[in-house]
């Protein structure tokens, strides 16, 4: 795919001196279409090449068109070859990546100048922030194998399962419809454990008079998906409803701003001062939300401290919540992509409160 | 439990200057029983310390009885402040895990010397290389989870069922019978794909005639298990029971071989002596074994290169394999720990070649 060919150009616009060496799997996928555990992506000026090991040749011929496959045996002596071909001089790491070990090894084997600057992750994930059209279709794949797996264990959602059964079926329908994997550890939460936003499955059951949080996820081709929807099982009180409507419009309110130009800051305010104007100050204590594709937490960061301005392309999720400790809580969250005058959601799951 | 003052006990022996500071969560895992993503574990000569944000305090407080529970809101002026009352001027970390850029944030907002030395790393992985009871009950019940799930899913081991169906159900009933996650991704892979040793399980499906790998594992509290079986659907050649039986005799003898005092590179030449001299050199590439615990693959190494002498409790994989391209292939694994004598097998299911 030319794909991948647009990508390395991209980022080959952005060396100024020197070459990159990318190392992080994701990022050689990013750039070639192929995961390799041990792949070397050396881009200079004039070229782009991926050093795989035996393993991973034979995929590798036959499948990257956007970096000259070299299948190494020596690798620093091979690397080094191809620096000097190339004349590069020096050589910028991903310093997010690299541990000390690795860069110590680095430094003492290529014979150019490793630089210790933080330049080409920033580069990458400046790249990586603006998703295009074959990522997006990757990206609703997931969210629909997310719905139909939610579909499916449905009529699990009801009084006597155990948070635990609900995550492992969910993740078994999700690997039937084609999922990889679970874009994170499922959180299926029930009752009081509702007002904890990272609880974790465990054998509390449902009860009558429960809410239930899924924060639910799966992968597809590398690419994540990420919704939560807070269902009720039985009954709600009073309590419950209201605070679910406000999670449900500050949800919406705070979907309805997403367009670009819009400062992520400036998101998360809209949900969190609706939020506190309720009186629920002290119940939302994340961010409103993140960005979301190869991993699944990205930037920007829908915080109140990202100052990042929405482009067209790039994916948010956004999910308010309110918890109230020792009682329940609820989460609303769809991912949505920046279009050219506001925003589409990957998910298409109901929001309105539902009594199971 | 007693069995983390232990370890903390032992680490504290190894200082002999400054202090250590752990950041990978399976070693502060290891050494508190608390899995926290974001913990800082510092040990100095008299003290160790837990550092952890407000999403881990309570079940730090209430769970954590080998280091002193820290939760931190300015880690590092926090860090500062006991690096300075416990008079540490110098400060060895995981230089295997700390990436350059939180290499350079330390170095930058802690007032001691941050060593570059490999010593810290080396240090725990000798601890961790010896498993005490504890560990091994754990591993056990890794192991009796994976042959569970195996016996469920036998009745689908048939022509027609697809390599992909067999590693989504396996994992299924891994998970319903209590494992947090599989060990890594599961190989079930059929036919010629058993040449490659790390096939990835497709839309093959099991024909008659086929030799079907199964290298499996599930983890339980962090402990993970790893067993290899290869069997056979409807009919075998006599070239396939050939090989079976050479791989099964490699297999049982680098078994009998595994003592206290064996040098981990002698054992995998029983392995690979036996097998080469049946015709099949060039047709084991990979090496005999490897270590296993809160790592799937952990020291030693079972390779020609591993001068690591067994001690008992120490736990290692014997899985040679021979890998005829284009063809089949066969690989058969258990897990062992070293004993005072001898060794013994986790696994309990027969490696008889079976035709099913």
């Amino acid at each position: 795919m030319d794909i991948y060919k647009n990508r390395i150009n991209n980022i080959k616009s952005k060396i100024t001196d020197g070459a990159f060496l990318v190392t992080n799997d994701k990022n050689i996928y990013y750039f070639t279409g192929l995961w390799d555990s041990n792949g070397y992506l050396l881009i200079t000026k004039e070229n782009a090449y991926l050093f795989v090991d035996f393993r991973y040749g034979e995929v590798a011929e036959k499948t990257v068109n956007s970096a000259n496959v070299i299948v190494f045996n020596k690798l620093f002596d091979e690397l080094n070859n191809v620096l000097n071909n190339d004349n590069v001089t020096k050589l910028y790491v991903e310093t997010n990546v690299l541990t000390m070990e690795q860069y110590k090894t680095y430094s003492d084997k290529l014979n150019v100048t490793l630089s210790e600057e933080n330049i080409l992750d920033k580069i990458i994930l400046n790249l990586r922030i603006v998703k295009d059209s074959y990522e997006l279709q990757l990206m609703q794949k997931a969210q629909d194998i997310t719905e139909e797996a939610f579909n499916k264990i449905v009529p699990l959602i009801k009084v006597g399962t155990t948070e635990r059964t609900l995550s492992v079926e969910l993740e078994y329908q999700m690997k039937l419809l084609g999922a990889e994997s679970v874009s994170f550890d499922l959180i299926t939460i029930t009752g009081k454990k509702t007002s904890l936003p990272h609880g974790v499955p465990g054998n509390d059951i449902i009860k009558n008079g429960d809410f239930v949080t899924f924060d639910i996820g799966a992968t597809y081709k590398g690419y994540h998906s990420d919704m939560t929807r807070t269902v009720a099982v039985g009954s709600v009180t009073d309590k419950m409803k209201e605070v679910y409507n406000i999670v449900l419009d500050a949800h919406k309110m705070a979907m309805e701003s997403v367009k670009p130009g819009m400062k992520c800051s400036d998101i998360d305010k809209v949900a969190r001062d609706y939020i506190y104007s309720k009186g629920y100050e002290g119940c939302f204590g994340h961010a409103t939300g993140h960005g979301v594709g190869l991993d699944i937490h990205e930037y920007p960061t829908v915080s109140p401290r990202c100052d990042t301005i929405l482009k067209e392309g790039m994916i948010v999720t956004i999910e308010p919540g309110i918890y109230i400790k020792d009682n329940f809580g609820v989460r609303i969250e769809d991912t949505v992509i920046v279009t050219e005058n506001g925003y589409k959601s990957f998910a298409s799951l109901p929001k309105e409160l539902t009594i199971l």
